[in-house]
This record gives structure tokens, sequence and C-alpha cells, in this order.
């Protein structure tokens, strides 16, 4: 049986990937730039000898990093769903690991059927540099409190547009989302901003967690929370959070 | 008043560093290697235009982290103490970071002042591989029973004979060490062990927490952890863990 005989099955995979090295998830045309989708697919290919094409749940900024990012693509090769991943992890570099594959029905799409996504937006905050976190979290040297930014963040909570929160070159049709969840809990020096959603716009969990920070520093009080999420305008709120504190952490189908 | 006129002070530094890139701590001669002390002395030199020579509380090895390291230099440098720390940030590579800097009496020295050192050891214990914690952590892909490493450990607690666990080049005169605390803590997929010794011999943090692991295992009973403490022979006990797995936490005075 030869491949065009066999019949194509869906797999889905589960990447956990360092960022740091790489342009983001996206391959970008002619950029000559390394992204992590380009990666995988080129692995893909040498495995399944077809043109390999992978479906995401979704972007990853150029810096950011993922613990559970769902990806999927459709092959007529014999190699089982769960030899996806050992095969995958003997050709890729380090920063990117499949951490499970498996088959999924043929409808499956890894990004129009994801319910919900789970971000992590991770901050240290403390006054002195480091060395260990610089490309793992933010280094916030000013001491931030931590229940005005809970106040804040609760505002957040239920659907809403978020023009307020949306990077200029977003391309989603709605800016309207279902902010299902938002935790912030402090461990030691580390401060972890937890928020789940439907689907989120472009840049919105850096631009809430820059935004959340001004609150924290006292830049903002938790009730203009309300004021720049009417103001439906991305000028109203605070800069974008920098790309090394954020993990895609999970989808949920 | 020039340098030669002013008085010798005593600084003590506290850094944090990522080990990946060096070859440990110490300076070796016509190897060609990185080495932190190294780094850090070259950089010394350039702000005080004086040969500086760092003494340290400890070396680590190729790969081994610190997140509190203490060393000292002595200096005829108008630079006040707390002026250091930001002044070699501006200088040292992103990965080595000072993270205080004080003046000390002139007595003090980082190694012989020191009452005790607290170490680290990291174990990411999950199935699947992982990108982000690769450098950062040991990846022990069996489950391990936490209840049985605690067993063993509670075993090494005092002042032994620690022959079994020290390395073939330590050059300690004595093999006592006094293990003061080791905790085992578990938190979602890690498990981190704690020791805190008086000093501690070459190797050993790494060849007791490699144990311990081979007792998670099951592959040593707890019991057996006294026979291998009173055999003080290096072949009895397990292999070392690796060094991407430990930190030095910090050291008492």
């Amino acid at each position: 049986m030869n491949a065009s005989d066999s019949i194509q099955r869906n797999i889905k995979l589960i990447l956990e990937y360092d960022g740091t090295n790489y342009h983001g998830w996206q391959s970008q045309a002619g950029s000559g730039m390394q992204t992590i989708q380009e990666t995988v697919e080129k692995t893909l290919s040498l495995l399944s000898h077809e043109e390999a094409r992978i479906f995401s749940s979704g972007r990853t900024d150029a810096g950011v990093h993922a613990l559970g990012h769902a990806a999927n693509f459709h092959t007529r090769s014999a190699i089982p769903a769960p030899a996806w991943a050992p095969a995958l992890n003997q050709l890729l570099p380090y920063d990117i690991r499949v951490l499970t594959s498996e088959e999924v029905p043929a409808g499956f799409h890894a990004r129009f059927s994801a319910r919900s996504k789970i971000y992590k937006y991770r901050i240290l905050n403390r006054r002195a540099q480091t060395a260990l976190h610089r490309d793992y979290a933010w280094h916030v040297n000013l001491p931030l409190n931590v229940a005005r930014m809970r106040r804040a963040s609760a505002v957040l909570l239920g659907r809403h547009d978020f023009s307020s929160f949306r990077g200029s070159g977003c391309s989603a049709k709605s800016p309207v989302r279902t902010l299902k969840s938002v935790t912030i809990r402090k461990s030691g020096d580390f401060i972890e901003l937890l928020l789940e959603a439907d689907a989120f716009l472009q840049y919105m969990v850096r631009n809430i967690s820059g935004t959340l920070v001004e609150v924290g520093l006292g830049r903002f009080r938790p009730e203009d929370m309300v004021k720049i999420l009417e103001a439906k305008d991305r000028t109203t709120a605070g800069k974008a959070a920098p790309p090394q504190g954020l993990y895609l952490l999970s989808v949920n189908y």
C-alpha cells in the first residue's frame, strides 16, 4: 500500500516550546526568520514524506513560550498516532518538544474546535536584577500591589468588547471575547496572572497584563479599568507587557 | 588621593547566574573555557583598574546555577560598596547578575567565614519530555515515590563521614560534614530537594540527589541508605544527578 492509497488521518499534537530563539509560531514567508510552525512542519515532512501543513490553536509572538500548544495535521502516513511524538522529538531541536500525539476525528481543527485557551503571565517582582529568569518572566523592579491588581482584573470578567486591549495588527472580525476567569497568585517574588477566554485578540494577554501592572504600581486606579474597557480605544490602556513572561498553558476542546 | 593611598576595603557580592553557558565557577588556567569567576574578575578589574582576585564561598560545576552565590574581594577603589552591584551589572553578560554589594569587615572571607550553605536540586518528574526546563531541572521520566525518598534522606541528617557521596577529585582534608537539614517538597510535576550543611564535599549534593532518585525509583530501599553511608565507599551509592538541576541557593554567615 502506498501513501496515496491509505486513509487520511487527523493527528493532534500538544507542544511545549521555549520561544526565546524563535520569531513566534507563525511562518513568515520570505522573512528568513525561524518560526516554530516552520520548524515543526519541516520535521513532519521529513517523517511523512508529504507536504505538511499544520493547523494551530493560535499564534504566539516572538519570545512567547508554550506549555501546552495544540495543533493538528492531516496525513496518509502509516506512522501510528502515538508514535508521532517520540519520532518528532528525535528530529526536533531541544527547545521544541511534542508532549503527546493522538488521532482525532476528521472534523477536528485545533483553532476552530477550541472552546477556550488559558494563558499564564509571569512577573518577577523584586528590586534585584535576574540572570536565571531573564527570558522567562517580566522583571518589574518596583513593588506591585496584588490586591489592587485583583480588583482591577475582576472588571474584565465576562463578555466584552476588548478593543482597548487589541493589537493594531489584529485580523479578528470581532473584538468581542468572553474572559472566563482571571486569577492572580503570588508565590515568593513571583506574581502569576492566569487568564482563560473563549479566544484572545492579538496582544490581548500582554496588553491586559501590562495594564494590570500599571494598576499594581499605582499609575491607574482599579476603578479606571471600567473606563479603559468602555473606551474601546487601545490608547487608554497600559503598555503591552514584554513577550518573555507569556506562556500558552493549554487549549480546551 | 590616588589608589595606592586609599584604604583597602573588603566587598561582599551576592551573585545570581545561569550556569548553562559556563564551565562552572572556578578559573581553569590554560583551559580556554569560560568560567564565572574569570568573567566576574575581568569585569572587576575593568572598574577598579586593579588586578582583581575574588574569593568564593565555593565552586560550582559546569551547568550548575546560583541564586545566591557569595563572594568577596579587596579593593582600594573609591567606588562606594553599594555601587559595585549596578556598575558590575552594566558590564557583565546577562546570565550573571550581582544582586547586592556591601562592605564587610577586613577579616571576612566568603568561604572560611561561612556557617552553612543551602543547595536546591530540582527534578521534573513526568513522562513527557521538556523544552522549557531542559537546562534548569533533571527530567526523570519514571514516577518517583517521594515518601521513600524522604525516609532515605532522613538517614543522612547530622554529622557523618560522607565518603560515599564524595567526588573522586575532592580536595577536602576531611570527608566529615554536618547535614543540618534536608527537605523534599513536591509541587505539580516538580520535586525539589533542599539541603543545608556546614559545607559540602565535591559532587556531594549531586551524588545524594542521584541516590535519592534511585530510592524513589525503587532501585534502593530507604533502609539501604544506612549501609551506603556506613560503607564510606563512593561505589555503593547511586550515580550523580546531572548538573542542570542544581542551584546554590544561599550561604549563611
